[in-house]
């Protein structure tokens, strides 16, 4: 029994309780517990140093986290600049346009709503959230405007989606908007998939009568450049897609740093997802050493949990950590 | 649009975390937003209204939560009354033993561990915990010594399966054990499965030599019973299997109360099974309305989410309210 | 690039999907593709040697297969020696019962029935599976006279729940029954919760007036010898659950052979789970060798898939392979 | 009773094994079973009809199914026209240029491989299966000739993804390519997140040189007018992400039938994504009703399984009954 290296093992401690704990506290308690619990105080444990090190984090959104009510956490994450760069889906940048612009989201009671009735009511449904549908007509007057709005001149030479998301940003007054908030921050919004959206739809409509050219990978150039440009990288990944990819291809084109080192420093994925269906959204972030996506020395882990329980909870504890 | 009925919408309220949070008004704010994070506050509401009204509570466990450090809040929960009645697998019962012998479980680094290098160094595994093997022949040791203790008289005339659970409560000193923890509390311990675990192993064993007989059937009695003479039924499901049947079914047998209500009136379900295999662990709680397990009013919420993080959360925001 | 093992790796070919192609050179196909397609493939090869050898093969039942039409199967691999023990959740017994009577399951159009309407109707649901509460009634009575024709005798002495299979499948003629298949092929069927089941519930409604003892550990020896006089064992296990975790602790007792090996030497697990959660359910067939329940050089792989499609797509390529 | 739609329901028969079974009298067995497996079966029966119908077939895929060995059945989905427009990931068009240039997937032996060690040997891990870099190499050199090959004229204008797609596939001469037989076939295959992937980042390196101009928006007309152009539509998902939100909202934007109807006629899912996440990818078919996204009376069913099993399955059966 000597080879057994006691050494790496720590003893699980079963977390207790308190009369009215802190969120920090729970995760400590978690911490010292395994499964999901372990993994979601690792979690904390990680970008709390992230924050400490001289590290460009790169945050990645995939589902339907602003339609669920995490559109300030993301917000606030812009403007503490827990985050330096954001990479999402279209549908999380119309969900806040939509928020910004006076509109709501709601609640139902089941998930199992009928959904024809819906239709007939003008709802448009996101498993247990609803959408008026008058919301996207307002959507439609703010884009268009948006789009009357850029530089003529430029509109003609191309825009790329990282500056057309700064845009609608600097035209949003809600401070509690994603888009807005990075303006204010300044940090860059990219949406690979932007055609895959309201935004796209508006955009095509508007191209019927309008010059607008926003080029598919004009992007990658400044992305690129601000992931070769750091010291020190690490990605938060909510829930795969194609931000999560997005993210992680940057590092494949980086030449390694002087020290050797390759990818990124530090990864957290909060997913549902797993990897037995070979799908990168569920992909292991051990599967992306073999890439060099992410470094053979990195600090990574997976959060297996719905990312409306897990991301809340860790941010609350990591701004805890920090005003210590 | 005047057929919308709103009032059954709620808006969602994205969340905001403040600077030193409780777990308490994490929960307050999760209860404005959707998805796993609406689920689990609606949890923590149905939950409290279970502790403020007459409610016989019964608690289902299967999964590794143990292992995971999970015991302590399950005996917590026991002495505290959270709960009246535990019904579970032997699995958590076989590593409460271990733990209140003063042996402990370990977490490895990574899941992917060598696991016949692991069987080399006499570690078994369990996710990311691994247990010594040495904690077994403890636990056999204390159960023949458990299986002498029993009154012969009884061992021949035969215990009910929640008769040894108690006697083996009675035998462990660590007040945070589970089993212990019941004992002290007057709650009974069900574990329909006891032949699928350790103890069962055990017990074939002493069979061989001594007489020792335990009913498969007899425990069905004092549960149904305990069901029976409810005013108010509540039950907590982690994880699914056998527990979360063995209570529902519970119902079944049940005849309706004077006010013609049928199952029972609260349900609070854990898990990260979901409904489309066709299995009773993932099946929702609206299918145990069709059995009438589960009342047609019932308060009841399906939580899917790692209990390992979901049960901390629930039990320290219902705790907080509770002395507020 | 020397020392890339090439010779471990194996080349991805597209499987072409022929003009009537049978089950078998699909599968054959299958095998030359990746992911679950591979997987699957990889089972039918595994299931075919287990075939080959003088293996004895424990299948492991759980889920409700039964009411989603997978009962003939199962009564033919046992008919047809496929399996040689089999361990089951109560519930499989109790559809299978029912449908040897004569009842049925229905298919409905959606899984999103109302529940509370289908309670009004009398129908029982199980997924997108009802039944008719009437045929739990014939079932009833039918139970009632197996209790009543049980020897007085051993009634008092004491029945194994494994003679109590026995007994129900000697008194159902219909011989697509599985219970029945098990008598006429001598197959042993265990049902370690079975308490936890209307055949528990009914076994209690009838101990409340006469006699019935049945020992909830007493099936262990059975079981155990029938692994320890087995020159190869092989585990079939559908979906997790009690019958998994009771077949492969089975091992855990049994002394290691003369050649050393201990555990099970084959192993094919079809289910949904993934091993996230840290359940036995979706535990890896890798985490069982740190247990020594399946053995180190054991050939075993697990095809994440509902078992509705994966059994039969299974079963049918072996059967075309062994008449070949 | 009386109000038991009896007619609605359909009795559950157990599927039997014949003794070399086709793949459709499988498949027509499975028709009478539940679950998963019915599932299933109702795919072939919509995917059936669909092809007799005047149907414009949209196939939307992602997760990594050309590694895993599905390149040739969707190369041979696009040359028999059982789909008519395809919408997919960068990654499956990339590893599909892989095949086509000569180069390989292989299939290691378990998932768990040491990343770091792969990463050294020059393997790139997807899940199961890996990629030799020098592929990556020779797949740089392709594109670089393609980007050259592009009308200068045209590529200072600007391409569409579509157009680039296609140039890509006339410049392929592997007949079993995904992009060469969509050329063959006059299918166009859309990308709307094409820079997440190893295409764009090479359209990356090749701008920092020479001018290319891709449209991220252009695509949508010709998608759009496709959809509108038909008279009967249907959508076949392979696993959700992207391509299965950019084929839906294609109806979000064209106007109502004559006959009143919006949506899709049609619609297939196969995913392992369930909706409890509240993420678009495991949405059901249902919620897309709720948008008009899919028709108020179409033909839906959503397969949860590995699309490497069920897609193979299912074409198998739809060829065999389209001989008949």
């Amino acid at each position: 029994m000597v080879s057994r290296k006691k050494t790496r093992l720590k003893e699980v401690k079963a977390i207790k309780i308190g009369k009215d704990m802190s969120v920090n506290t729970l995760v400590n308690g978690l911490g010292d517990c395994a499964f999901g619990a372990g993994r979601l105080a690792t979690a904390v444990e990680i970008y709390e140093e992230m924050l400490k090190e001289e590290t460009t984090k790169f945050l990645g959104i995939s589902g339907a986290l602003v339609p669920a009510g995490m559109r300030n956490i993301i917000a606030q994450m812009i403007r503490e600049r827990y985050v330096d760069v954001v990479v999402t889906t279209g549908a999380n940048l119309v969900h806040d346009i939509i928020e910004a612009l006076g509109d709501h989201h709601y609640k139902i009671g089941e998930a199992g709503a009928d959904d024809v009735l819906l239709r007939e009511q003008g709802m448009e449904r996101i498993y247990d959230v609803v959408v008026p549908e008058e919301a996207f007509a307002r959507l439609e007057d703010f884009l268009r405007s948006i789009f009357d709005k850029l530089d003529s001149k430029s509109r003609d030479k191309g825009y790329t989606i990282r500056e057309l998301t700064k845009v609608i940003g600097e035209n949003l007054s809600d401070r509690d908007s994603i888009l807005r908030s990075a303006v204010d921050s300044e940090v860059p919004i990219f949406c690979p998939a932007i055609a895959d959206s309201m935004i796209g739809l508006h955009a095509w409509i508007y191209k019927q009568m309008c010059p607008l050219k926003v080029d598919a990978f004009d992007d990658m150039k400044e992305l690129i450049e601000i992931f070769c440009e750091s010291a020190c990288t690490g990605a938060v990944i909510l829930g795969g897609g194609v931000p999560k990819n997005f993210i992680f291809q940057t590092a494949l084109i980086a030449p390694p740093r002087e020290t050797g080192q390759e990818g990124f420093d530090y990864a957290i994925q909060i997913t549902t997802d797993t990897p037995e269906n070979g799908g990168l959204s569920g992909a292991t972030l051990e599967e992306a050493k073999s890439w060099g996506k992410i470094g053979a020395k990195a600090k990574a882990v997976t959060v297996y949990c719905d990312a409306t329980i897990a991301l809340p909870l860790i941010i609350a504890a990591v701004r805890a950590r920090r005003r210590q």
